[in-house]
């Protein structure tokens, strides 16, 4: 299935800085960049790095003076992210067996406290023991108890403040998502991509959970279709994945995002206890 | 430099847990281990295993019933961590250049929340421009703020509680020290080790921060010399590095740790602005 | 109904320190103290006081040098708390009309952060419009909710931390009781005592709830009859009304406290919706 | 000393609603009011209220449907704070002595949180003994390390924000001040005024400290004289003392407030070692 994705991005420089930037359409076994452009207005010489630590497409703009710039990033990508037909088997995988790149998405992170919220957790999710449902389960209490309320957090919001203010938006929605499923000792890790559907048009943040041995994709805010996303990156949470990282002193004056299909008869999937197929990217 | 370092820890299983330690000296090309043996009682299988973020050295251990019992490990590892002439050249590594595989220990981690305390650290270092003398700043800063006192934090402090509490222990004082340094774009990362002359006898934690190309270490906790340790692990915070991770419920009973240098002539160096050596493991 | 209290407490002081104790039992229009006895061991001079903001009855010990003491109380007291039989009529007070002294139990306080539970309460409690029934699914919300696990709580510990944490003592138990009646514009406060049948023995504390323009005792923890208190005192949460306030250097070394009923057929009340009887001291 | 002052606040009511002004100048001792007018557009019915536990003025609006609305007061208000001149004598009042309305002013609050506190206000005082100069040393502490940035802060920001975040409003001065006296056993409260010479003109904040058995004004923002404020109210915190409280769906879309003098020689008085006069409202 392929599909068209532009973003653009404007900023405001008021002293020397570096910018980081995490806007790329990845580069998988599932997802081929069929062409991409990325420029900016004026022209800045960009870097382009990733790390060993993932695969994730980077690039790095050092601003030496004050200025007012765009960056703007085209793509068409051919994404076939891997529909998973459930099986009522067991379905986690033992800690004893988990592969040890794997072990980091279990561990708490900035915005995600999950060793403070195993009694919680527990709580919530009771003797459920397959591990696709406590996902679905966590998914479904965070759609219930939580209001998708655009501009009521900041980009210092973390799962626990999430819990006692019960509002948020897709970022907020999924580091709750991870936390809850940390704390029970399913590995996590945050997602985020471009989007088709979603309304306002934005970039979107969601999250994977460890199952069987692939990364699943979940969605708390069930604004999109879950097969329906051009992945950007993963990380711990949006620390590591960030869209833009700023180390100086810049305002981000404005943001378009867009996300549509180059083919017809897309098939949108929805989890629920009806249709049993999940999704890999 | 050859030391000899144990450990021995005593754990209550209470339940089917699996335990993951971080308890083996590292190797390095400053740090070969000579020889080691690790063993539990009562004998139980053991899973080493590292993954592709680090070169730390995990072990894994399934237990399926309740049970007592005992870890121990023992090495003698020839330690030559390198020493660095402090130059009064340029010292910091533009961001714009930084290696894609230093970038995330920029930024914040669970117990690290660098992203509210950058106004903090900037009034407390000012304008100085050297970044030697940046960290060396904010580890006397520690110092001489947060008091040393066992027992006075648990496994959820973060570096925000250090501020307003002013008290903790090792690992404490490492998170308050990375938090500050993330917070003036300077990477910063967790070390564990077994540290000589540490009094009382324990593992001990303090950090890195990356200047000048090297991963350079420091102590706010001032209890040992900077080239008196064997490096077991480094990692974003003590989320990644603990000694002991435990999915399940057990109860730790007991820790023994112990540190000896096996040749004479031990060259301690503390870090201060008359002795302007450093050290990077 | 006659009740036979007592406290023992010891204390170590360890440096020049005043320390202010609220164990009297309280003298109110439905609770008559018949005899009481205050002693320290070894004498001290003690001075009884009270405020124009409540009728609680402390008690303040100035210390001038390191000490082991022992501070006693005991009372036989007629307690003849109010039943109140449910109606179904309007039970609330228009804010419009409540009595100006009943107001600053509408605003949030150290250990009840009432302002940032609101949408959290509302979620909780729905359309009920009922305020019996609103303060009773609160109560039965907490007590399915969170733990009461002794020692998993210490003073510094608030309404938020119970939220996420899910575990605490009769102090937090209140404290989010209270918290969640104000975040629903329900005036609610504090309130300690010594409490029949409570296992271990203890002082309690629980809170109430003003309704129909009566303070109504509530006890999430469930541990007691709601009729089997004698007052000790109320407060905005536990910063007013704590047992101990201490200024100084100096650890407590033993609690001891009991409740025996003086007379027989206690006929306990505990709330449900089939015995809708309701209690005020 | 003569001052007119004048405050105008429009509302935006989008439910039914209860509102809770506090804007009244107070009747003390050493203030008195000549003249005042309050009066709402459209007319709406008010209740004046105060409280056993404070001379604040009250006054309360019930509002049945949506509705915008001004509420406006004026005053002139005879303003003669009294001036003492600091004496080198022993100047606390132990806490043995202490008055028992004073002694819920020691304890923590909502946005006070002086249990947390103690060794970090212990560790910024130190060896002071004179209270006055401990009060001096807490604001001057405050000012030189918290920078003033309106909007920097909201309605749940607090004293442990503020130590980590160094950034706030009047409020969030008067809130740390009021947080570090209390943790070093001096009582202490939140005062709201009008304020002359006040740049941009708004509503003030600033804290009170019991010494030498007087309430005397500090103001860590040193926007304003001390003695060029008229006060409104005294309280806990802001939660106790807020300019308005709302209960329901409302939203404030404008501020104006005055205080000019209404005679000539005006003699400021700013705090400072040099000039030992202190001022009681």
């Amino acid at each position: 299935m392929k599909f068209q994705v532009h973003s653009e991005l404007k900023y405001n420089v008021l002293f020397p800085s570096t910018l980081i930037f995490n806007i790329h359409a990845l580069r998988t076994q599932n997802q081929t960049v069929l062409e991409e452009t990325l420029a900016t207005d004026p022209y800045i010489r960009l870097e382009e790095f990733t790390s060993t630590h993932s695969p994730n497409r980077f690039v790095r703009l050092e601003i030496g003076e004050p200025l007012n710039f765009t960056i703007s990033y085209k793509a068409t990508v051919d994404a076939n992210c891997k529909i998973i037909q459930h099986q009522e088997r067991a379905l986690s995988i033992s800690l004893a067996k988990l592969d040890g790149d794997v072990i980091p998405f279990l561990f708490p992170s900035r915005y995600c406290q999950s060793d403070k919220l195993q009694r919680f957790a527990n709580k919530l999710i009771g003797n459920q023991e397959n591990t696709y449902l406590m996902v679905l389960a966590i998914t479904d209490w965070i759609h219930q108890n939580v209001e998708y309320i655009s501009g009521s957090t900041d980009s210092h919001t973390s799962a626990l403040d999430t819990i006692t203010e019960r509002s948020g938006v897709c970022r907020d929605f999924a580091h709750l998502g991870i936390a809850l499923c940390r704390a029970l000792s399913i590995p996590a890790r945050y997602f985020t991509g471009y989007a088709f559907k979603l309304f306002p048009p934005d970039f979107h943040a969601c999250f994977e959970a460890y199952i069987g041995g692939q990364w699943i994709v979940f969605d708390a805010t069930k604004l999109v279709p879950l097969n329906g996303m051009i992945k950007i990156a993963s990380g711990r949470d949006a620390a590591d994945a960030a869209v833009a990282s700023i180390f100086g002193n810049v305002v981000c004056t404005s943001i378009l995002v867009g996300c549509d299909a180059a083919e017809e008869n897309f098939d949108p999937i929805y989890y629920n206890k009806n249709d049993m197929r999940f999704v890999s990217y």
